[in-house]
């Protein structure tokens, strides 16, 4: 398996963790998205990846993008562990989790969308704190309402072991901290992340760790 | 199954088109995201969605939020016919497909993003130009070179039936035209949408078609 990864693309951050979780090896292709103007608008990564987007998995003789995607192949090639719970309701409630962060925190945040608020005259920090910290505010505001009103939320998102749902948590918690989002009102987003960040395949996969972080 | 849905809530009409696809019949709840300053934040929706945001399905004493949850649910409770293929490979170019325009697309030019730049100081002519336009026009560049570009490309996104892909594709090309982003440079979209848009599953499930619509 070949992963086109970036140690700081959080969608990238996400497949990481998934193929540690399954204990799978892989080959790591670094796509920076700050050299050369950003490698992922390439002729060569456009011909893998048309969105010029991190990550594409490349595995089995086919070519993957979307981290979700990829995490949902992941999870069906290699069953075990399972990373989505088996009932139907259950599943349900780890996507929705995740797809709130994957779909309504995540791509609004997205380094291209910064560039175009940008692009449009905002400052740097007039975007930090009038758009990501909003973005995050409002979506860990429903999360830590959900996760903390279930019985269903134990150690992790959804009972006793990782899923989606914490996939998708922890490289937007790590995304929270890094630009310096208070962070206080979330405790149970807060003590979820705490308890991934202490399992071997989150903290391998963590941006820093990776060999092009430095 | 009961669903809080608005006509023009995009996210609500995958939903709708999906059950629609199943054959389940199911009751409606109307949330207006206009009415009333948005009756998506009174207290008594944001207790059955704290996202606050449509659509929701409850169904079988669960109450699941998030249209792709919602969908992938009803495909695993409802098998037939299938809204995703048998093979995991396949699954994933469909699941790829809907991810570009369920996270990269569609949240971005969300009506609470645009709200959110208004507050920002820009008009609403900007905001369709530089960015409702930009959006999309990236989104379906890279979805044009990736559908004309495949062989499992049929009548529909992926193959001669409807997927999830389909699913997405629809309300996104909807709010195109509504929104009179030239579409023509996109003429594989503009065929699938067009094949879709003729199925009585999709049609009945148009924004024009609900009772709210008026």
């Amino acid at each position: 398996m070949k992963l086109y990864d970036y140690a700081f693309s959080s969608a990238a951050y996400r497949v990481r963790i998934a193929l540690n979780l399954k204990g799978t090896a892989y080959e790591r292709a670094v796509v920076s998205l700050i050299k050369d103007g950003g490698q992922q608008h390439s002729a060569a990564y456009k011909a893998i990846n048309p969105q010029a987007l991190i990550p594409t998995l490349q595995a089995d003789g086919h070519t993957i993008g979307q981290s979700l995607a990829i995490i949902e192949y992941l999870d069906e090639t290699h069953p075990m562990p399972p990373l989505l719970p088996h009932y139907p309701a259950e599943k349900a409630r780890v996507r929705q989790i995740s797809y709130e962060i994957a779909c309504d925190i995540h791509p609004v945040n997205n380094m291209r969308v910064r560039g175009q608020l940008k692009a449009l005259g905002h400052s740097e920090e007039e975007i930090m704190s009038k758009w990501y910290a909003h973005w995050i505010t409002i979506g860990f505001t429903a999360l830590e309402t959900q996760l903390s009103g279930s019985k269903e939320t134990g150690m992790y998102c959804h009972g006793d072991s990782p899923t989606l749902a914490d996939i998708c948590l922890v490289p937007q918690m790590a995304n929270a901290y890094r630009f310096k989002v208070p962070a206080d009102a979330f405790p149970t987003l807060m003590r979820i992340d705490k308890t991934c960040r202490s399992h071997p395949a989150f903290a391998a996969a963590a941006p820093e760790k990776q060999p092009d972080a430095a």
